[in-house]
């Protein structure tokens, strides 16, 4: 077997720590020796072991000489938990193959390092680009300390998320719907706006067997939440964030006993200034941000350029209506030229409908 | 080799009359014997022989006992050529091998009834969907008299086909533009309405490759249409039709005189009727349209029910905007439930866009 081989089983156990890792990475590893595999583990949960650990630990046969496959660079530094660099040397493994560096200031080539300067025998860039893309999360979160943003919408053929009298029920199928809970699982929250409050009166939780639910963030310019609402009476049990511009410093304290966080974020022309809220965010060790908001708030969003990652998806209807609620509303752009642009198409069949994912274009 | 195979040359014979053969359908044969294709034709153009009969002739071998296949059941009544099962019988073929039944009330099983009453072997339904869908517009205008429309749009991820200026230059990239001429060729006219020649001022042709010019048909309910357009210009060299509601009889004999067909269509409501419109153009021998309309015709064509497919070129783009130029506009429906719906998805990738295909749902 080829090193691929591994790296792709050292992958899928990575992706075993999906949603419960944040803000960390995930990471797999996988241990072989004599083209067999004697161990395998993941980093399982934020604050726990890494994976390099786990799998050392899982190993019942003598470690010595063995080969350890990782998705990411060993660390090389005191975290939450030892650096993983002094584990595998212990370990006497005699050689690391390495899915993608890390971009991580503390480590970058570090771990590397430090591992050859014992003798250990390193390969780096093993399925490289999957195992970047695993990680896209972390990767931006620890370079700009700011959210991932992922934008969410389900919408019709012709671009509608609701028609002409508001009504979005439903849109897709129950596969497409229970697609967007591994999304809600995979990352740390969900931000809506207001009127998707007022409107749906959401729980915005993760329906997923198995799964996490996501923090919640409102983004609430005049603080017009009620306090009946569901995501405030159950602000004790998950953890939510109103944003606001408003200093209606009464509200604010009934929401705080109910449990809620208010972020006092300022205004940008009429509504929240979102780049000050994403900096917000990325300091309450929020990594990512599933946006499924409506229609001014998407446009708010790309506009303000924090969106990373657009999911759209498609359902094999047509609302019709000049006055129906498109995907992305606001303002608009006024050129063809000018326009949003996204690269590295995806396309998944969910049912009878379709996601379409894109990162949003460097640069744009 | 099996039947399937030899059916997929005749497939792909027929389709070579693509675009040429309208309001015919598109028929291929391929003549086997001893498991060797000795003849193949296609039905090349309208009022030419069938494929039958140029498969036949294509022979250098003797043909006796030979297998034929074909893809749609030969032809047993007079039209502009004599019976393709006269042919048959004289060849001495002994076995027929069908892709799909010709729903043609002059033929639909005749044909095959004639053949076994001479001792011919046939076999039918092989490759028959594919037969089936190869020849959709000829089924739908043999049934209805009127012609199979296909709704086309361009359109950014948010479902725009223009900005809130009106600006739609480009949405779609290269591939996706050139792949739009493909249509124009097959379909055998394309409609606008009159806002877009207003706009555009556009040809509307054909600039494929060896390609067929549709007919250009034009709604314009009150006869706006400038003299010096484009289309007007050029009307004495692609048949050109005015459909419209307005009866000022100077302009319309000016339009005769450089060549266009005046259609004169009641109003419903405030626009052409266009159930009437497509049995006027059905009586014309126009069994195709490709409806590249803006927002406003793409609603009534939809409510109206004479779109038949949907075509949607999606830009990895986004234009955002409120006011910006939905790809169906128009009132729009109230309730979700009552949403115009498509099946048998399509996906095409065309360069960076993407092409989504659908049928309009049966009985919607």
């Amino acid at each position: 077997m080829n090193d691929e081989y591994y790296m792709k089983i050292a992958l899928s156990e990575a992706k075993r720590g999906c949603g419960f890792v944040n803000p960390n990475p995930m990471v797999g590893a996988v241990i072989v020796k004599n083209d067999e595999i004697i161990g395998t583990g993941y980093h399982e949960k934020y604050g726990k072991l890494h994976a390099e650990r786990n799998a050392i630990a899982s190993c019942q046969k003598s470690i010595e000489g063995a080969t350890m496959y990782v998705t990411l660079e060993p660390c090389c530094h005191y975290g939450k938990t030892p650096p993983c660099t002094e584990a595998i040397i212990e370990s006497q493994i005699s050689t690391v193959i390495i899915g993608s560096k890390d971009s991580n200031p503390l480590v970058a080539g570090r771990g590397i390092n430090v591992l050859k300067k014992h003798g250990i025998v390193v390969k780096t860039g093993v399925l490289e680009n999957e195992c970047l893309k695993l990680n896209e999360v972390f990767f931006h979160y620890i370079k700009t300390r700011t959210p991932f943003v992922v934008m969410k919408y389900a919408m019709t053929l012709d671009g509608k998320i609701a028609t002409r009298t508001g009504k979005s029920k439903w849109i897709t199928g129950e596969a497409a719907r229970k697609h967007v809970h591994t999304s809600r699982h995979k990352y740390s929250s969900i931000m809506v706006g207001i009127g998707t409050v007022l409107a749906d009166d959401p729980m915005l939780n993760c329906r997923m067997p198995n799964g996490r639910n996501p923090k919640r963030i409102v983004c609430d310019t005049n603080l017009q939440i009620p306090l009946s609402s569901k995501i405030v009476e159950t602000a004790n049990e998950i953890p939510t964030y109103i944003a606001t511009a408003a200093e209606n410093t009464e509200k604010v304290t009934q929401l705080q006993k109910k449990g809620c966080y208010i972020i006092n974020t300022p205004k940008k022309d009429e509504y929240l200034d979102l780049n000050i809220l994403m900096t917000q965010l990325g300091s309450e060790n929020i990594d990512s941000i599933l946006l499924e908001g409506g229609s001014t708030l998407n446009y708010n969003a790309l506009n303000s350029g924090i969106v990373n990652k657009i999911q759209a998806y498609i359902a094999p209807k047509i609302f019709g209506g000049s006055q129906a609620i498109p995907s992305v509303g606001g303002v608009g752009i006024d050129n063809p030229k000018d326009a949003f642009k996204f690269v590295n198409r995806k396309i998944t069949v969910l049912g009878e409908d379709i996601l379409l994912e894109f990162d949003m274009k460097e640069g744009e």
